[in-house]
């Protein structure tokens, strides 16, 4: 019997993600705030570059406590709302279950587990470009692909293991590009690489990844930043290739001139997501004794910007 | 005789002491831009806390080479400025003078020592709150005491020479409250631990120096960079006490939400102060061995708003 999958925030990546699957017929829950009115008269629409389409009957939610125990809970709420997890979670998946977090950052995964302690937890790893332009519909631009890894509470490599596998096979299905990761510590500090000081120097000095790779001040900056994240990722035991800082610098020189969500947030006034995306990196940098001064400033600056920008 | 001098900027600071010094009797000649032609038809007005008054008839020039070879010349440019004083120092002040300095930050009397080989070149540090509010029109809002030392080429300290008694007495009969500095370079540096924490992260944060301290973000962020600029000062030989830190950390609580200048100044769009303030101070803390993280990126951040806010 194919698994049930409970979506918990309908924004762009559990809207676009969830009605992949819909549309593939398994049998998906969405939990959504304020377009859950439009979604169960409506649809839920995506308008993507691969083709749009929309889902009719949707099975969506506001109350986690009206919903299904299903056999997988994909986390896609921004790591800001994750305080609701611990009364959300245990409504929404099987004891047994399957947790999967579509989020950015670090830290999640060590919360969750506490709070399900029987269920597998993964992370999945989104790379889309994808934006929620008005209640219950989604813009596909760019991308899609995920990988997915085992999270391990003692933060080392899982290799393959099966939920993995079985995940990914529902995906595939989805027709969702996806990777299996044997190290998801890895793949999330390669990720912070570069959401740490692109989202980061995005907010503060208030500009897009071309304008910061185009001026030698900025470029360095953002080349010293990424070369900090390295040094943490190592010391949290996941070295990542040499090469990664360069290749990151000459691949953002290829993007057209993008604003990361982060500052998307920053400049509609919505929260930041400083701790998962700065604060735990650090913490996880100083724990392991080493010094990421440049990483800490970044911090620093974004929690008083963020603090600013929501009072 | 009374000595003649040369005020090289009519701004806030230029327009202030060199009224005082024209009020009390001095020779006093102007170099102005915009505020020459309503000066000279007018009059050079100030409106001070400590009683307003005004120079009517002023000898203001916007051509330095129209101007008189004087005993003293007083660069009161905006240090974004000073490139134009090789072109200006040979006419304005004579081959034996006196230059003084009124500018903030490293490195400008390094370059004047070689624009003007014979003349005896002073810092004056001013410990002022004036801006000047219309052409011609100085507001004195606060304070207005200054200090001098002698530059020295090796950069050690001086001592108390003639010269700085000389300066100080003219100081004194125009009214300015004056101090003579030993070491003019540890007094440099010591305001440099201000003002580089403070002015740069006003404009990058966008904020007061209030809300800078009330946030523990910034305020620890604050904290660290003064620390970083105390290491530096020792490093280039002017080692600063160590209560510095805290010191102005609760000197700044107890200032009114106060907007540095360089936050004025990148407000109005007009060039940031970025060489003098930061980018000195780094390389000569590069050039002494010491790592200065948090400084560098506070310089790139500012160098980077500066090229976008004059573009």
């Amino acid at each position: 019997m194919s698994k049930s999958y409970a979506i918990i925030g309908t924004g762009a990546i559990g809207g676009f993600y969830g009605a992949k699957l819909s549309r593939a017929g398994f049998d998906v829950h969405f939990l959504a705030r304020s377009d859950a009115d439009f979604i169960r008269s409506n649809a839920l629409f995506v308008d993507s570059v691969d083709g749009d389409f929309n889902i009719p009957h949707v099975n969506v939610y506001r109350d986690a406590s009206s919903m299904p125990r299903c056999d997988v809970a994909a986390i896609a709420l921004k790591s800001t709302a994750n305080g609701i997890l611990s009364h959300v979670l245990p409504w929404v998946v099987k004891k047994d279950g399957v947790v999967l977090v579509l989020q950015n950052g670090l830290g999640a995964e060590e919360d969750i587990v506490k709070i399900v302690k029987g269920a597998s937890v993964l992370g999945v790893l989104c790379y889309v470009c994808a934006i929620k332009t008005e209640p219950g519909r989604i813009k596909h631009l760019a991308f899609g692909h995920v990988t997915i890894g085992q999270f391990a509470a003692n933060g080392r490599p899982s290799g393959i293991t099966s939920t993995i596998r079985d995940i990914n096979a529902d995906f595939s299905k989805a027709g969702i590009v996806s990777e299996n990761l044997p190290d998801l510590g890895a793949a999330r500090w390669k990720k912070l690489v570069w959401n740490i000081p692109y989202s980061g120097l995005s907010v503060v000095l208030s500009s897009t990844t071309e304008a910061i790779n185009a001026n030698p001040h900025s470029r360095q900056l953002a080349h010293d930043i990424m070369t900090e994240v390295c040094v943490a990722a190592a010391a949290c035991g996941h070295p990542l290739e040499q090469s990664v800082v360069d290749a990151m610098l000459i691949y953002t020189d290829t993007l057209p001139p993008y604003a990361p969500s982060m500052k998307l947030d920053y400049d509609a006034k919505r929260p930041m997501e400083v701790e998962s995306i700065f604060g735990n990196p650090l913490q996880a940098a100083q724990s392991a004794g080493v010094h990421v001064p440049r990483l800490e400033m970044l911090y620093r600056e974004l929690a008083f910007l963020d603090t600013m920008n929501q009072t």
